[in-house]
């Protein structure tokens, strides 16, 4: 059961917007500005970016959504995402997402735990300001959009196949409707 | 030292937004719609809760700033502040203050620490799921703020008096110019 009254049937953050869609507006424009606007990072690095936070977050919603996403924008078919998800520094990724997945991951955390090395590992990989910045406030944004999921208690289904419509549905058409 | 390249002299997310407008405007967008749009938690109630959780995450810009604008909407000394920091079970706010810091730093340590009793005690003291969503909503945004002021190694200098000014400025203009 939710914390809070939530429409049936709607996962996730779908029902929190339902419910709530005066905060639903600027959170789904958040969500595109990061994962969608003009950036040194695909949107495939992007979306792996919000899947691997939200795996560690341990939100399910999130991370099964945000790595469907993920799969469609890398061609995946799991195999990179379940790497990712389970030991992302022998994943098949560059050099560079590795780097930035370990920023992530200290992001995740708490930002103070971001150190010059990280970001001079993630440097020498060839990762620029933007994605330097875009790293940390996608990892950052994910902290909340996941505990925003879960403090509330939503439902958020076993059947995989309904975060695989969404993701590709959200890979076509993006966060804005 | 920040971690990327920032304009000096300007402090926390201030130098993050004059270097990145293209996140600025929806972060702004966010902060007006969480804090100063309509809720049935007063705009002190909601600064409170933002100052709190950046304490607990340890980040002095956010707590110094928000702490500053929640001084100015409880016509609070600092004596409010201060004890909410220290120790808000004894803090001379309402009971229901006292149940929605629980839920606030229950998110701040991941949302699946919030517990059908955290909910319970604070519909008892009279918080209506409005209020519910709005602690849970900006408890989590204040996870990503902090993370990106701390995580980008941003400038956050000892001069409280710069925060106070700031305060002042975000309680009487709000977030948008």
């Amino acid at each position: 059961m939710a914390h809070i009254d939530l429409p049936d049937n709607l996962a996730g953050i779908i029902g929190l917007f339902a419910k709530h869609p005066e905060t639903a507006g600027v959170l789904c424009e958040l969500a595109q500005t990061l994962l969608r606007s003009e950036s040194s990072l695909t949107e495939g690095e992007r979306e792996l970016i919000a899947a691997y936070v939200s795996s560690r977050n341990k939100c399910r919603y999130c991370m099964s959504t945000h790595g469907a996403v993920a799969k469609y924008f890398l061609k995946d078919d799991g195999e990179i995402l379940n790497s990712v998800f389970n030991d992302y520094q022998n994943a098949p990724v560059s050099g560079k997402m590795k780097t930035l997945l370990n920023i992530a991951s200290k992001v995740q955390l708490g930002g103070k735990n971001v150190t010059d090395n990280d970001v001079e590992a993630a440097r020498k990989e060839g990762a620029d300001d933007k994605a330097i910045h875009d790293t940390v406030l996608i990892a950052a944004a994910f902290c909340m959009f996941n505990r925003y999921v879960d403090g509330l208690g939503t439902w958020q289904p076993d059947d995989m196949s309904i975060y695989e419509d969404r993701g590709t549905m959200l890979a076509e058409k993006g966060y804005v409707r």
